[in-house]
C-alpha cells in the first residue's frame, strides 16, 4: 500500500523513494552524473530566482566565465591545487586533436575569474568589484549521491574583491546571512546553524570559511551553503592589485561564496515525510493544486476552475487537476508526493453544498470551508504553513542537539544527534579523533549564536555530527 | 574624438570595439572560450527570461541533463557522430585516473536526452513528451568570434517526442513562429527571414531543420535560432517507442530547437552604430537613464532622484547617473555606448524652467518635455523606439535583398547584399558552387513568405548572403 519506504524503516531508501516516485532525478549515464527532471528543476528554478535576487540586493552583477581552465591556474595557489586537484575533469583532447595543455573542467572559478579580476581591477574606484555567475561544475565523486555529492552540479559562485580585510570581511558575512541565512529560512523554512568552519574543514584556499548547516529529519547534518574569505592568497597568486588613492599599490581581498543543487537534497530531508516531499510555500512551485474528487454533470469542473483561476489571480500559483482519469485516490497520493502544500477539494455533494475541503500538506489536517471563503482561507493557510513548517523543522532539530562537556560524550551523542560542545574540549586533535570515526565539527559558534570572529576560539561552541 | 571604428571603416574592427568598449565580452583563457561581462550577461538574462517565458507557453518544461556523454552515444546515429565528431572536447582523465570510457562534453543533447526518452515513454498516454534545458554546450572552434562561434556557449536546447510525424512538424514549427520568431520581432526588433534549410545545411541527423535568419548592418546574415524535425532517426537510435491505443508499439517522432548566446552578437550587429549599442526597450535591462547632467545646490539630483523612481515606479527599468565625479560629455558616451534607450537630461537650468531634456537613442533626436510629463512620454516613447527599430531594421534588411534568376546574378548581388532567387535557378550543384565561393543558401521560402513543407521544392525562393 504505502508508496515509499518508510523513513523510520530506511532513511536513505526513503530518501530514494522519493527521488524516483516523485519524478525528480535520477543517475546519468556515467558515474555520479545525474539527470534533473522537470519536478525536481521546477524547485531549482525557484531556488534561483530567490536566491539570485538577494544576490542582486547585495549588488553583486551576474557574469559567466569559461568551464575550461587552463591546468596551470590551478597550480598558481598552492592550496587550491592540493584541495582539488584529486577531483578534476580534464580535458585532454579537441577538435581531434590532443591539446598542447589540459584543460580541466571547473571545480570552481577562483582562479579563472581572479585571473580576469587581475586584468580588470586597476585603481579603488574599480572596487568592490562583486561578481556571480550561475554556472555547472564537475568535481569526480568517489561515492556519489543524486543532489548531496555529484560530479556535475549546478551552483551559485560569487566571487568579490575588495580594497580591506574589513571590507571583504563584511561583505562575506552579509552574503551569508542575507543570502544564504535569509533564504534558507524564510524560503526553505530550515533553521540552519550559522557558524564558522574549523581550519581542518575549510574551503582550499580559504583564510576563513562560514556555512549554513542545515539538520535532517535523520539528525544528520548537511552543508547547504558557505562564504569564504581569501584573504591575499588569490590576490597575490593572480596579481589582483589595486593604486591606493595616495598613489600606492596594494593587493585586494578577496571573498567567494557558493550555494548549489545540494539545496534540494536538503530541502526533501529536512521537510519530507513518510507521504513524500513537503514543500514551504514560499518555494513551492505549485502552492496550491484544486481538485476535482468526481464529477457528475461538469458543475464541479467548472466550480474547480473558477476557484484555481481566483486563487491565480490572487497570486496564488495555483493548479487545476481535472483529470477524470484517474482516480481521487491514486491522484491524492500523487500530490503528497509531490507535497503541493494546499489542496482543495471539490465533489459534487461540496458543491452542491456551496464548500470545499481544504488540506494541508505540512500537518495533513483537513478543514471544510465555504467556497466563497476559500481563496482568503487559502492566503492566510499558505503564511501560517510556512510559519509552522519552520517552528516544526526547529523543534525537530533543537530536540536532536545535546549539550555536552567531553570528547567521549560528543562521540556518543553524535552517533544519533548532534553534539553541542565547547571548541576547548575537543580541538584540533580530538576533531581528527571524530573525524575517524566518520562525526565532524560542522561549525563554531559563539554562546549567543552568533558567529565568532576567524581566529577567536575563545569560549566558542562546537557542533559535531555526521554528515551527507 | 570618436569611442568606436566607423562601422564604414571597419566593421568586424567596429564590433569588436563595442564588445570591448562597452566591456560585454572578451576572450577567454583558452582558444574559443569567452568571458561574458556584466553588461554582456545583463543582455543574456533578458533574453532568457523572454524565451524561456514564451517556451513555457507553449507546454514546454524545463530540465537538466549532464554535461558528460559517453562517446558510444554519439555513434548510434551515423549522422549525428559524422557531423559532431570533428567539434567534440574529449574528457580522458577524472579523479587522478584515466577513464575506461572517454566523455564527451555535450556538443547538443540529443543522444543523452533521448537515452531517457526511450526510458521514460511507455504508452501514448506519456506524449507529447516536451522537454527543455538552459545549458552550456562546446564545439571546438577553429575560427572563434566573441558570440557568433566559440568553442562553449551558452543555450537553450529544446527537445521533445510526439507520437505522430505531423504532431512533430507542427510543434517544431510552432517554436520557430511562437518562440523564436515572435521574441526576435516582437522583443529584439529584428525581421527575421523564416524558412527551411537546404539539405546541405540541415542539422547533423535532422530530417528537416528550420531557421530564423538575421540579416546585420554589414548585410551579412546570422543564423539566430533553428527548430528541427529529426524524424524518426534519434527514435530509432535510442529506441524511443511507444504502445498506441491499440496496443501496437511504434517509434516516436522528435524535435529539438535552440537558440544561444550568438543572438547578442545579432543584436550588436543588427542594431548598434558608430556611438555603440542601439537596444530595442523590450529587451534594455535598463530602459531609461536619468542623468543629472550638473549640479547646483542639490536640487538637480533631487529632482532626477524623484523622476527616476517614478519611472521605475511606472515599471519603466531606470537607473539614476547623479556620478558628478565624472562629466556629462564622457557619462553620455557611455550610455551612449550601453544603449540606453531613453536618456532623461537634467541640469540646474532644467529644474529651474521646470523641464527636461529627452533624448532616444536610436535617432538620437532630443526634445524637452515639462517635468510633470517625463513620465508618461517616456512611456509612449518606448513604444515608438521598439516600433520604429523594427521599421528601420526591416528598411535596411529589404534594403539589401535583390531578386535574381540566375546563378551569376545570385553570386554578383551576394557579395554586398542578399539575393533572392528561385531554388530551382540555384540547386544542389549551385548551391556548392556558391559555398566554394563562401556564400551559403540561408534558407528557402515560398513567394508568399511562408514556410515550405520539407520535400516541397516547387517554385521555392533561396536566399543567399555570405553569413557569420
Amino acid at each position: 500500500m504505502a508508496v515509499l519506504t518508510a523513513q523510520e524503516d530506511d532513511f536513505p531508501r526513503w530518501y530514494q523513494d522519493v527521488l524516483t516516485k516523485a519524478k525528480l532525478a535520477e543517475n546519468g549515464p556515467s558515474r555520479g552524473t545525474i539527470v534533473i527532471r522537470p519536478n525536481g528543476y521546477a524547485l531549482w528554478e525557484r531556488m534561483h530566482a530567490e536566491v539570485d535576487g538577494r544576490i542582486k540586493a547585495a549588488g553583486a552583477h551576474n557574469a559567466y566565465f569559461p568551464l575550461l581552465i587552463p591546468m596551470s591556474f590551478f597550480e598558481r595557489e598552492a592550496q587550491h591545487v592540493e584541495g582539488f586537484s584529486p577531483e578534476l575533469a580534464v580535458v585532454t583532447h579537441g577538435g581531434g586533436k590532443e591539446l598542447a595543455e589540459p584543460l580541466a573542467i571547473r571545480p570552481t572559478s577562483e582562479t579563472v575569474i581572479g585571473e580576469y579580476m587581475g586584468k580588470w581591477i586597476d585603481s579603488y574606484r574599480d572596487l568592490p568589484l562583486l561578481l556571480n555567475q550561475w554556472a555547472n561544475v564537475v568535481r569526480w565523486e568517489m561515492r556519489p549521491r543524486i543532489f548531496l555529492r555529484t560530479t556535475e552540479f549546478l551552483w551559485q559562485e560569487g566571487h568579490t574583491a575588495h580594497a580591506t580585510e574589513r571590507e571583504a570581511r563584511q561583505y562575506a558575512r552579509r552574503i551569508l546571512h542575507e543570502v544564504y541565512e535569509d533564504f534558507m529560512r524564510n524560503i526553505l523554512a530550515m533553521p540552519v546553524i550559522v557558524g564558522r568552519k574549523t581550519t581542518r574543514e575549510r574551503f582550499a584556499g580559504a583564510a576563513n570559511t562560514m556555512t549554513c548547516e542545515g539538520i535532517m529529519r535523520d539528525a544528520k547534518a548537511l552543508q547547504m551553503g558557505t562564504s569564504h574569505e581569501l584573504g591575499q592568497r588569490f590576490s597575490q597568486a593572480f596579481d589582483i592589485t589595486y593604486s591606493t588613492a595616495d598613489g600606492t599599490h596594494d593587493h585586494c581581498w578577496t571573498t567567494s561564496w557558493g550555494a548549489s543543487t545540494r539545496m534540494l537534497g536538503g530541502l526533501i530531508m529536512c521537510h519530507g515525510d513518510d507521504f513524500g516531499l513537503v514543500l514551504p510555500p514560499a518555494l513551492a512551485p505549485v502552492q496550491a493544486v484544486v481538485v476535482v474528487v468526481k464529477e457528475s454533470d461538469g458543475a464541479v469542473t467548472r466550480a474547480a476552475s473558477t476557484l484555481a483561476d481566483e486563487l491565480q489571480a490572487c497570486g496564488i500559483r495555483t493548479k487545476l487537476d481535472d483529470n477524470g482519469s484517474q482516480g481521487f485516490g491514486w491522484r491524492a497520493t500523487e500530490w503528497d508526493l509531490q507535497g503541493v502544500p494546499i489542496r482543495v477539494e471539490l465533489g459534487p455533494r461540496d458543491v452542491a453544498d456551496n464548500v470545499a475541503l481544504l488540506f494541508r500538506r505540512d500537518t495533513r489536517e483537513k478543514s471544510t470551508v465555504a467556497l466563497s471563503s476559500v481563496v482568503d482561507e487559502a492566503r492566510k493557510l499558505a503564511f501560517r504553513i510556512q510559519d509552522d513548517m519552520l517552528a516544526a523543522a526547529t523543534a525537530r532539530r533543537d530536540a536532536v542537539i545535546v549539550d555536552c562537556a567531553t570528547l567521549d560524550g560528543t562521540r556518543e551523542i553524535a552517533q544519533a544527534g548532534v553534539a553541542r560542545v565547547p571548541w576547548e574540549s575537543v580541538g584540533d586533535a580530538g576533531e581528527a579523533e571524530l573525524a575517524a570515526g566518520g562525526l565532524t565539527v560542522r561549525c563554531l559558534q559563539r554562546g549567543d549564536g552568533s558567529l565568532p570572529e576567524p581566529d577567536d576560539d575563545t569560549g566558542v561552541l562546537a557542533y559535531v555530527a555526521r554528515a551527507y
